[in-house]
Order: C-alpha cells, then structure tokens, then sequence
C-alpha cells in the first residue's frame, strides 16, 4: 500500500466558455469539478494502476467535504484530517482560442495542531505500506519543517519516501532523508538557487536525499546520485495535455520503484539508519526512469490530470525500452 | 412574515486578483462566498430591514447545502427543498482596472417532481404570511408554468405577491393573477416585446397583473396601472456598487406595500376573487415607489448585494418625499 499526502488539496473547477474576454458576463457552457493538487493526482494514477493507497488529506468546509466524498466514490481510500479552514477551489477557464486562464484561491491557514494531526494520520496510514508519496504546494503560512516528520518517519519505518515539493519544503524533505526528491527542473533550480540541474540535484543529495529525479517535460527526466546521472527522453510526438504529466510521472516511478526493489533483492532504497542509500542497480533505475516518463506521456493522452491511459503505457515502455539508451 | 422564493440560487464567488488577464495563472488575492441569487437578496434586505421571512428555494449538492447553512447562518429562516442537482455557482472576478468578469453557470436541472415539492414548501410557508416574493431567474429548462401554483395559491390566499421575474415567467406570474409584477425595464421589454414601457406594462396588466413596477436605474421607478402612470425619480448622485440595487428595491417596495395597505384600511391590494385590484390610493402607490427607490439607492452604497445602508434609506425617503413630485 502506498500512502499519498496532499498537503494542500483542492476542488479544481473547470469552465467552459465560447469566448474568454475580461469586464464581461460569461454563459458557462460545461462544469467539470474534480479533487485536484498534485497529491491527489498521483493517487488517482496509482488506484488507476492496481495499487492500494491511502490518501492523507487536510480537509475543510463543504470543500473539503465534496473532495472527500468525490474521491471515495472514484474509489480511493481517504484519511482525511479535518481542518477549520475552507478548503481551496481552483476555477480554470478554457476555451477553443485562447490559453486557459487559471484562478488560485490561496487555501485555508492550517494550524500547528492541525498539522500534527496529519502527522498522526500519516503514522497510522504507514504502518501497512511500503511507500510514502509526498506532492504539492503547501498552504500559505506553513512552515515547511511540517514536511519532515511525515519523511523522516516513513523512512525510518523502511519505507520508500518520494518527495515531490517545491521551495523550502523541498530542502527539508531532503534534509529529512526523502529517499527520492521529484522536483521539476524549475523547482529544483528555483529551491536551490542553483544554476544548473547538476548542481542543484548534488545540493539536494548533499543535505541528505538518497535520490534526485528531475522531470523537464520533452527534455525527458533524470536521475542524479553523487557518482551517476541517467537521463530517459521523454516519449516523442505525445500532444494533449500536460496537466497533471509529472504528477503521473510520480506516479509511475513510484510504481516502479516499490516493485523493482523489493522483487531484485539486495537493492533495498534505505538503510537501518534511514539514511536512503544510492546504490540503485543502474537498471533498476533506468527502468523506473522509463516508467515514470511512460506513464508522463500517457497521462498527456487524456484531457484530465489525475488520469492515464494504461495500454498507451504498456506502448511507450516498450517505446523507450527499445529506443531509449542511458545517457 | 414574507415569502420569498428563489427558483434558481447560487453561491455567489468573488475573486479579487491584481490584474485580469486572459490566458495566464492568477493568484487570487481574496475571496468572498455569499449565497446568491435575486430572491436571496431580496430577503437579506427584508430581513436587515426587521421583517421576518422564510426563504422557500431548491438546493442541491454540497453548494446547495453551504448555501443552507450560510442563511441560516445570516439570520434567515430558510425552507429548502432538496433537489438532485448541484446548486449553481457564480465566479466574478475583480481587479481595480477594469470592469468584472462573471462566469455563471447555467444551474441544475430541477425535475417536475422537485418543483412540486417547491410547491408544497410554498403552500406550507405561506400560512402565517402576509405576501409572497417570487424573484430571479429559472433553472435551465424549466417550464415557466411552474410559477403559477406560487403566484395563484397565494392571491387566492389573499396575500399580495411580487413577482421579479423575467421572459416567459413573467408572463405566467402576470396572467396568474401577481398582485405586483417587478421587472426592469429591459426585462420589460424582452418579455412582452412592446416597443416602449407604457404598452409593456399595459400588456402585462392586460394578462392579469394588478399593478407593474418598472425600474430603470437613475431613470426612476414607475409604477403602471391602467390608468395612471406614476414616477419617483432615482436619488441622484448615488454612487457604489449597483450589482442587487433592484433586489434591495423590490425589498423596499414589498415593505412599504404591506404595511401600507394593511394599515391604510380598505385599500387591500386583492380581492376575493384573487383578482389583485389597481385601486391603490395614488399616495399610497408614491410611498411604495419611494421606499423601492431609497432602498434600491441605499444598496448601492454598499459594495455586496444583499445588503443596504439602513440610515441611508431614511435619509433618501426624506430626500424623495421633499424633491419628487407624481408624473
């Protein structure tokens, strides 16, 4: 089982519309309403996939009331923590000319108490799981040291911990000892201050994550350690849309990983101190890194985030088994 | 107590954001969510006003039960009739450069079976009632013959009833029987396709209105009989926001009706027959046309719909029974 943690989920509002233009009255012609944040996403994409997982969420207000009950009826199993703030709406609008534009509410203050909740609810989902999967923002105000308990805590307990945050929230959850930090390439360079990917990821391993992986869309996605970098292009001539592609690249790298390493036997990602190690066989490496890019581009194939099109993921790992070649 | 029915309410969503642009993400910078829709304004103002209400609308899902809740919440009694589909909502986003943009969605779709039990809930409120608001758009699809019932069982209760409706219910209020109708004046016009006011209203008391009440912004408020026109002109100078003034006017209107009417003996607004009757005394009618437009002026002082600067519909009252004169 694999526990998902979405600090700062949402109600991702979608509209409609013939013709985007500011200062006037719109007739909406189509809503869709969807559990959103980059969390809820890659749990939607491994549910989608067979495996188990347990969503670990700060919900609250009739929001949060609607994201639970949405997802429990897309069949994801939730813990949700409930919090006093409203949980946030994000409103995009599209239509057939122009970008879509999107509307971000900041999202509820969550407070210390509240957290510490979802730290709870974290130690109880994790006792049965292999995986811990950390994605997204955080709700304003937070301080990012919330993130290191949830790491440093699965780890500990032997578990696989990704981490896909931005900002000062990454730089923890590394220092935490995340045995794999998923940023993409602007986030990276952005927490890190870095002026190249390189040195960036060798900041991360450097403060203490077992594992860089850097996704920067058709540039492909690689993997760093202290001795080694693995790059696997991005699948070629994929177009829809991107939404929600590196939250299913999570995804797929996480499936990967739990099954390559627990069924190639010495190779287990972290060490009875939890410090995660690096010593991935370069395979089981390179085939995660094909199977995050694979289930990247078949996420691109459907019109929303949080959904893949699993044949078109056999397709594209059979694409990049036979094409693709470690760099 | 007086009965306002909205057929189609909303939760009404405003994003403030530094600068609208289309195409782009935008952090919104601040969001208000009040409970939305013409006849829930209407009943905010009666109730900031003192009158008791009860506030008979379909809600659906969980906007519809936020919007239960937030009435509540406000002071209002409510009678909701659950309904399958989703309650409404409206997005208005805002900057300080240029006009708002509105999104609205087009509503649920409301079954016979659910206006029914409107109906009923209507029939149920206006027991211990002394008038009946029906006020604000139908949802999608709606037959407009669903306004009948409301409009007939409450004159043939003896209640004076306000219809504020536009297209084809407006129609059907008038032919069964509104005591008032209460379009503007565009609504006016597109209902009934007359090419001035005057033959509007004459059609619409042709069909069975006892009495049309046309506003028309800083043109005034006239009030149309068959055989006298009488105009109060609008408080000048009344500078804000002018999104629910109508509402706020209707509210002043319905006030000032039934405490007119019921204190000014044998003007009594219907007859036994149901039959509203247009044999309002001229002065009581002027009255009633400058309650509708200090209350419609004083809300427009305020910046949120719903909500009118108390203080400020006695200064206007004083202001218009010193300055306007009948037309």
């Amino acid at each position: 089982m694999i526990v998902v943690v979405t600090p700062n989920p949402a109600v991702d509002v979608t509209y409609r519309v013939a013709e985007q233009v500011v200062g006037v009255t719109q007739r909406v012609l189509d809503v869709v309403r969807r559990p959103g944040g980059k969390g809820v996403n890659v749990a939607r994409v491994l549910a989608a996939a067979g495996a188990a997982t347990t969503s670990v969420l700060p919900l609250g207000g009739t929001s949060g009331a609607w994201v639970d009950t949405a997802l429990r009826q897309g069949g994801l199993t939730t813990a949700a923590v409930p919090v006093t703030g409203d949980t946030r709406t994000t409103v995009t609008v599209v239509d057939d000319l122009a970008h879509p534009t999107m509307y971000g509410e900041p999202g509820p203050v969550v407070s210390a108490d509240e957290w510490t909740a979802v730290t709870d609810a974290v130690r109880t989902a994790q006792r049965h799981a292999s995986a811990l999967v950390v994605s997204g923002s955080l709700p304003r105000g937070t301080d990012p040291g919330v993130v290191r308990p949830w790491v440093r805590g699965a780890v500990d307990a032997g578990l696989l911990v990704v981490a896909d945050l931005s900002g000062p929230a990454l730089l923890e959850a590394a220092a935490a000892g995340a045995t794999v930090c998923k940023p993409n390439r602007e986030e990276l360079l952005d927490a890190t201050g870095a002026p190249d990917e390189r040195s960036g990821a060798l900041d991360l391993l450097a403060r203490g994550a077992g594992l860089v992986v850097v996704s920067a869309g058709s540039a492909g996605i690689t993997a760093h350690t202290r001795d080694a970098v693995v790059t696997v292009p991005a699948v070629p001539d994929v177009h829809g849309n991107p939404t929600g592609a590196g939250d299913a690249a999570t995804a797929g790298l996480v499936l990967a990983l739990t099954t390559l390493t627990t069924t190639s036997g010495p190779t287990n990602p972290t060490t009875p101190t939890g410090r995660a190690t690096t010593d991935l066989a370069p395979d089981v490496l390179r085939r995660s890194l094909v199977s995050a890019a694979a289930y990247g581009a078949a996420a691109v194939l459907r019109p929303v985030a949080g959904e893949v099109d699993l044949d078109a993921v056999d397709r594209f790992t059979t694409q990049l088994d036979r094409t693709g070649s470690p760099t």
